[in-house]
């Protein structure tokens, strides 16, 4: 039996080596397939990194699909059961890096697309297609400058797909309708080093750090609210000392990091950070690093669809969530696109023995295809 | 004009390369000078350290020089005006590793001993001197193993002075009749790994150790007494993070210190900071090291004796101290003697360029043998 559509797209993408940021031909090969299909495809180069925006029609809404052709690094080669880059389908599961995240999910699009296509050559809106191969890395060349491009050619999405590996036990079971935002805090906390001895001498760092992070590490930043759990606060890394242990360092590293729901602002929480040390009278140095704003998408035209799709397909009720790391949806979301992300199980993701269960790519591929149905078609 | 007794002595200490724990035959020539003068010398070997106990008569009381022949290392050579090993006499000052901690001081003490004995062949009680080749170093065959056999035997001493550098600007301005004790603590809080992004699923070390810290770092110990400062608590090194922003991590270790007054025993200190770790619930290992007791000597005939030979040479009130770090004083006291440190100006030691004034080293001879003539003759 020949491999199905969805399946010989999949171990095509797989099978080029494009750990970050390379593409290794994987979205040349996209392009051609695109344009036999009407798509005007507009290859964007940013320093190392390779995009796609693909767009077949001219009319509103847009409807896009987002993703990245780019995988981590295989990790430990001999862990691996079968070679990463050569797509191996074993007890229905379809194996090799980026199986799940998200080579599969594209080629899934990809289909859905053509099928889409062949039954509604004059759909409502246009079809888009927002491919990076910068997504699992410094994330600087990729979505967020096609983004920028779009936007200053005020190109808009209405409604985006990111096909990053929302769901747990079945596929659909999870759609993700946002994210929280994301803050780092690198912090130095300087004293005065000296020997243990001399205690009047010496203005002890970590002493000074410790109230504060305590105060800091126990706040309460807001409650959440219906879409997203209350803002989190972690401290990641905390460093002094000179590994003597008679001598007291002359400062503290700590690094700490945000989850923060719509409730607070990135601002907000910076101001709050800066109360908390001011107020200690600590001598201390503070840089941010601002990861991404949160965002949400509530109910409207995408997610309707999306639940219906899943319904149709998997016969049980999708759940919406907001939780999990951070996605390129960040980028999308802040433009006004209503935004979602639905793909396959992420049991295995960034993990050895990466894997996808291949009926779960079929099932793909009917959920993107009844989603499009529904937006783009009056049918 | 040709050397004085006690620097020719120094500079012949100080050409034996006897970085901690070589001997380099310090004492096997100090061995020849004492049995010359009626020593009986005791060559005791522990492992990798040369110690020796030399004792002049039987009687009581026992008057105790106590010092070592190691140094510590030179540290970068290209530092150094003069080779460390080569002792050379500048402007009044020899130079040298080991000039002022200690060789300068056992070189005085040999010499005040000659010119004693040669005016008082049948002194009262004993003249002994206990010293070793690893005080700068582990000091666990050291002292400590001499104070042990002494005791099996039940050899006691009576007045010690250890030559360890306690003057800060003129030689006798300070003599240091205790120290405090010294304890550290090894912590590990254990929490549970996890990802940022998931906060419930992980338990921050960082966050639970906060306040804690905070506690202990804020606490008064004890208010310290007539002859120390108040029990000091500092942490030295804090380490927690597996470097990555978004990874809270799994365990948290700290090290700290306590030096502490006579008014706690390490075992309350102990126990009071198993108290505050306990009370906030904490999963931690704690690992206690020991590192010595604090002892003081105070008003008696050593004290006395001491300060009229500061008195006499100097022309000033020598003040008494316990300020500083540890000594091998502490393996000494707790035998029951009578106990202090005089020695040469202290601010070179260790340092690259250390050296002593040649005239402090005759001041020294002086005081050493006005202080036994004190104690150990009836005029």
């Amino acid at each position: 039996m020949s491999d199905s559509a969805v399946l010989s797209l999949a171990k095509d993408l797989i099978s080029r080596e494009s750990v970050t940021p390379e593409d290794a031909g994987c979205q040349q090969m996209m392009i051609e397939k695109l344009e036999a299909l009407g798509f005007e495809c507009e290859t964007m180069v940013f320093e190392d990194t390779t995009n796609l925006w693909a767009r077949r029609g001219t009319a509103k809404p847009v409807f896009c699909f987002a993703g990245h052709t780019d995988v981590v690094p295989t990790g430990p080669l001999e862990e691996w059961h079968t070679p990463p880059f050569e797509p191996t389908v074993i007890d229905g599961y379809l194996h090799g890096r980026g199986a799940a995240d998200m080579k599969g999910s594209i080629a899934a699009f990809m289909v859905a697309v053509e099928q889409f296509v062949l039954q509604h050559q004059d759909h409502n809106g246009s079809i888009a297609l927002l491919i990076t191969s910068d997504e699992e890395g410094p994330f600087i060349n990729g979505t967020t400058r096609v983004i920028d491009t779009l936007e200053a050619r005020n190109e808009k999405i209405d409604y985006c797909i990111v096909g990053e590996p929302s769901s747990t036990r079945e596929v659909g079971d999870i759609v993700k309708n946002g994210r929280r935002g994301s803050l780092t805090g690198d912090l130095t906390i300087n004293g005065v080093q000296g020997h243990v001895a001399y205690p009047h001498l010496v203005d002890n760092p970590i002493h000074k750090a410790a109230p504060a992070l305590a105060e800091l590490s126990q706040k309460i930043w807001d409650k959440g609210n219906e879409f997203f759990p209350p803002t989190s606060f972690q401290i990641s890394n905390i460093h002094a000392g000179t590994g003597a242990s008679n001598i007291v360092p002359g400062a503290l590293q700590a690094q700490f990091n945000f989850r923060y729901s719509t409730e607070c602002t990135a601002d907000e929480l910076v101001a709050r950070t800066h109360n908390i040390l001011d107020a200690q009278g600590l001598d201390y140095k503070l840089d941010w690093t601002y990861n991404g704003v949160p965002f949400i998408t509530g109910e409207g035209s995408l997610i309707e669809a999306v639940k219906e799709a899943v319904r149709e397909i998997a016969k049980f009720e999708t759940e919406l969530s907001t939780s999990g790391g951070t996605s390129d949806g960040r980028f999308i979301a802040p433009t006004g696109a209503q935004l979602v992300e639905l793909g396959p199980i992420n049991a295995t993701i960034h993990k050895v023995n990466e894997c996808v269960k291949v009926a779960d790519l079929e099932k793909l591929v009917d959920m993107y295809r009844i989603t499009m149905e529904k937006l783009l078609t009056n049918g």
